[in-house]
């Protein structure tokens, strides 16, 4: 399994509002560190960074620094760029995490090829945004209807995790982390054992 | 038809915000009220039930004192732990209906497991819960893509008994105790027959 | 086509609540009106009406009054009636509208019955009401997921109608009556034409 | 105590988006049948109807033949109609019941006005309809804030009626007709008392 | 303090449409249980409880079965029975807390009356209810304006308990019926506790 | 590609609810706009323009000057207009971009009927409105399962524009006229560009 | 009276949520045509416009050519700056129309300051913005407290105008650029005038 | 003016509703931020933090080391807790800003009795929650009734920075951290500039 980040840029992301600010930072943040935590092949792109898009959200970069990273000219399809095909292609895998910003395009359209190609393909939908709730659910409609399963990032964790005896404290640490219930419930937990 | 009740515990049901608080816990008892009337073979099953996750919800205990019940040690998909499957199979019942915390893992995994096997699956989607309305939607998908019908309590319930006649006072009252309109309209009338 | 009818009942109806009460009535009422005015044939059906559920909407009764009428003496589905299946049958109709409360069963069980005899089914959706929102989501899911389309008492009247040359009056009637926004229009429109 | 109704038109009608249209056209007819049943002094009024706005919906004006009907020249708060002002005094009250469309001018402006002129104002909030929720919000708030109190149809019936036995079918008349869910009530009601 | 429960009845249940039902049940019968667990002198009253507004909500005759009751034979106010009144002055108390069905009438009828007689009344705003969230504001807000505050079960016994010294388990035993999620707590807590 | 434009009349307009009118107005302009900017071949269609239904927006007009015209004398399915299916063949295109008022009807009809005579039809949702949400799921439901794609403008234009590259400023022009929250970012850019 | 247009800046807009993108701009451009169109003495100001909070939205500096502008070097209420006081003394009004971004910051610290000085302000509800619905209710009722009084530019046009009579075409052509469903009313009417 | 935090405990913010977990968390770690930066004098609270409710969130005792804190062993309204009232007295502010789990009781009550002692007291809405928005909307309306003032974390910072140049990176750094759209636009502010 390898997980594709298509264009997390700062620009971009002012035009998500089918989450709030809070919450969608949080998924993002957090698939990153379920991709870390079980160290997927992840594969970074944007598209015209030096414009109105804006720069990768710098706290991807900083957390895949040697990830392979590719600032597209122009193609509006990731799947487009020749580079980065080739980089999927050579992590060897054919289940593919697809999510970005916004969603009916910069996730659709690679879900789309890639699928084409024989790619299984899980769409990342919680840490993939867009302009409103109506353009996600007709864009999550085309994904489906090609094949691609939508998932979100706590799923994706536990099917990666598939024992918590594998790791009980790193994965319960990207939990208490990113869930905050979830944090509070390990801290009256721990309380009360003192 | 078997029943499966996966991982509704006291840590967990706090994470579960796509129903109220009050909804939720009407719709798990319903179904449980329902498995019961109708003598359906229930499996019950928890995940680290020592830890943050919290002990099973002792009205499912107390409702099902005979039912298999595993509290497996580490596998996040029930589906994993084999003593589970072993009771499904030891049902001899084709027709699963799962229901459980949190949707887009605890019911949605076992659910794509049991398909898998040749399971027909009925999710009873009001008595599983899970962080959001969002996180619902794509995890109804995945499952409805894979083949799983999308069912509620009151509807598992109706399709069971089939007949009023079967037993019009018992089917009557779980409707009483638990849709609390009908049981205004069985009041209606029953304070006018006098 | 034909159109079944089903449990439309004045205990039944305060379950409804994923429509406001006037525009659940609007709707029901603008169904009937259309097979009226296309002269499709009607088929109503009720379960345990001497009990909580209630008698069958008087405007229903009145509005069809040779219309073939079951009052079911039990049988939660309408479709294990026999005499109702008989009436069905007897239309000569391979087409069903399909409208009822509540949604998930006294809709859902007749339409999955009836493609599973090959029937084409269109659920008539806003005829239809059930508990809340997230019932309907499941129950019409798993409609969809066995073949019946999806449909609303105006797409029904125009896909009978065709032609508005066909009868201007009779149809824009109908629309003035049960869509208050056209009514605005035809009346501003009549006030212009003096 | 006097009603005011005021640019019920078929034009604005489509302005209205707070609420659904069959809700809207139910409340407004629920508060003229309301005034028609209490001899409620009734005056009504349009502004420029016989350009986009619109004329009166006709159901009003065949509610009210014997009615004060102000055509207003051009004046926007209908409080600045010299001749609407007369009529109002002339009604003696010195409570007034103000229903209107849109809710932040045609309802707010002449609440305001009367207000200042030392009447009493009660907005019948469910008759009255603007652009959205937020607009509806913001004008309630001002209304209040000047002394305005807000009611619904239902409360202003209720204030009039007083007692049940003043006359039970006339009242509940009106209530079967404008409360389909209190039809129901009543119609299951009859049904048992044959 | 005094607890008035106006006209909980089984057919005026089935109009309020602003909780869901679950919440709704469960926010009255807690009320009921706080006003009990406190001693709080309470008084029910019906209107025209033989026709179809139905009987009394049976759990709260079965709790109170020592309440004065008031079965109105028609005043809408129940501020307008005489015997109300003078029972609620027999209390000689002169805080009130008001809840019922539905909040524009039957609550804020006697709200407004009392308030003008001097009482200070705190409206139960979870245990009254109406026909959707557009009235509820517009209730609430006039009878903010005359003076009345809004309070919630909880909050109000909270208010009356203090101090959790005063007796833990009597009250937390209340908050486990009617808080799932409390109730939760209260059981990872326990199991810890071993 | 081709486009078609079906029933964007000024009356059907006002019935449109799923979306706030100047979203809905700002959604059919950018669509329009897609189309002139890539040379789609466009076709415009009313229904009884004369009438209620009234003339189409005129900045539709006015951008397709030249595209073929057809005021359908009645059809309401604008596919049983033998004229408007031969300017669609004549297109040489096969495949289709739908949008239209209402999506049920005038756009559900000739999608399904261009489906069928085995053409690729993408919706374009948010181009498209109808009476309120419930209806647009039903209607997209049935559109979908007979296999056509749901889309956006955003994602049409991009999916047509593909590279950047190929015109920055027109497509640029084009999203900051349409998407207000792009332009902020293209000005807060420019800005520092100086 | 006047109007203060605070800190409506290409990135102080990216942070607005409780608007869609196209209603806000419609919005704000439509109480700056109002302003206009009553040559109503207007103020822009910003805040740190060379920072990350960007230009002042490019529209409404070309509106307002020879309109006062202060480019507040740091102060974040507006009524800190000197000039921006002077300026507004300077009109001689002691009625303030005030809109900006964000609500609860840039038009409530201004709005609270000048209802201290004796000012009557309107605050135009929505023109201004900000975080969330949560936030605006709140600063409302912060403004509302302090006896500012909430109105929307519809109604603030409306005021002002009085009387259609004064100027027919002209208000008539800012409500058809600014209101899409007046824009049809008008169209549908124009057609019919021939 | 000090700051109040009361019982935002692990267990208790499990019953917190009325905003997302995510946004919460931020919401009460954002006011935690702003009242060190400004050095505000925090008092800290907790009521039962050995049982069900419990221990504070961690990340305020780290935040606050030497903050007076107070656990209190039985009183629910903090304000019934001496040493706690004589703490807020030793502050010597007269102004106090109140946050805390949950908004009906452990805000609204240490409020009103704030307000009665002669404090002016600012609710900070946007951390403190409830059970539900219905709750909080009438718990908000009693603490507007008896004079505190409704503010949110980010009007609390401005209010208290006032100006820009106090201390541009400081007060910069914690919206950065606080208001993932804010830092997206530093980032691409700071992009520009090299």
């Amino acid at each position: 399994m390898a997980l594709l980040m298509v264009d997390h840029q700062a620009g971009l992301l002012s035009l998500v509002r089918d989450f709030s600010p809070d919450d969608f930072k949080n998924n993002v943040l957090a698939l990153a560190d379920i991709a870390r935590f079980f160290n997927i092949p992840t594969i970074l792109t944007t598209s015209f960074e030096d414009g109105p898009n804006g720069p990768m959200v710098p706290e991807l970069k900083e957390m895949f620094p040697d990830a392979p990273y590719f600032a597209r000219p122009g193609q509006i399809n990731a799947w487009d760029n020749e580079d980065f095909v080739k980089a999927v292609k050579a992590t060897g895998k054919k289940q593919l995490l697809i999510a970005g910003v916004v969603t009916d395009v910069c996730v659709a359209f690679p879900t789309l090829s890639a699928l084409e190609e024989g790619y299984e393909v899980f769409v990342v939908t919680d840490a993939s945004g867009t302009f409103n709730q109506t353009t996600r659910d007709a864009s999550w409609s085309r994904m489906e209807q090609a094949g691609a399963q939508l998932m979100n990032w706590f799923s994706v964790g536990c099917e990666l995790h598939r024992d918590w005896r594998n790791d009980i404290e790193g994965f319960g640490g990207i939990l208490a982390k990113h869930l905050p219930h979830y944090a509070n419930l390990m801290q009256s937990y721990g309380a009360q054992q003192g």
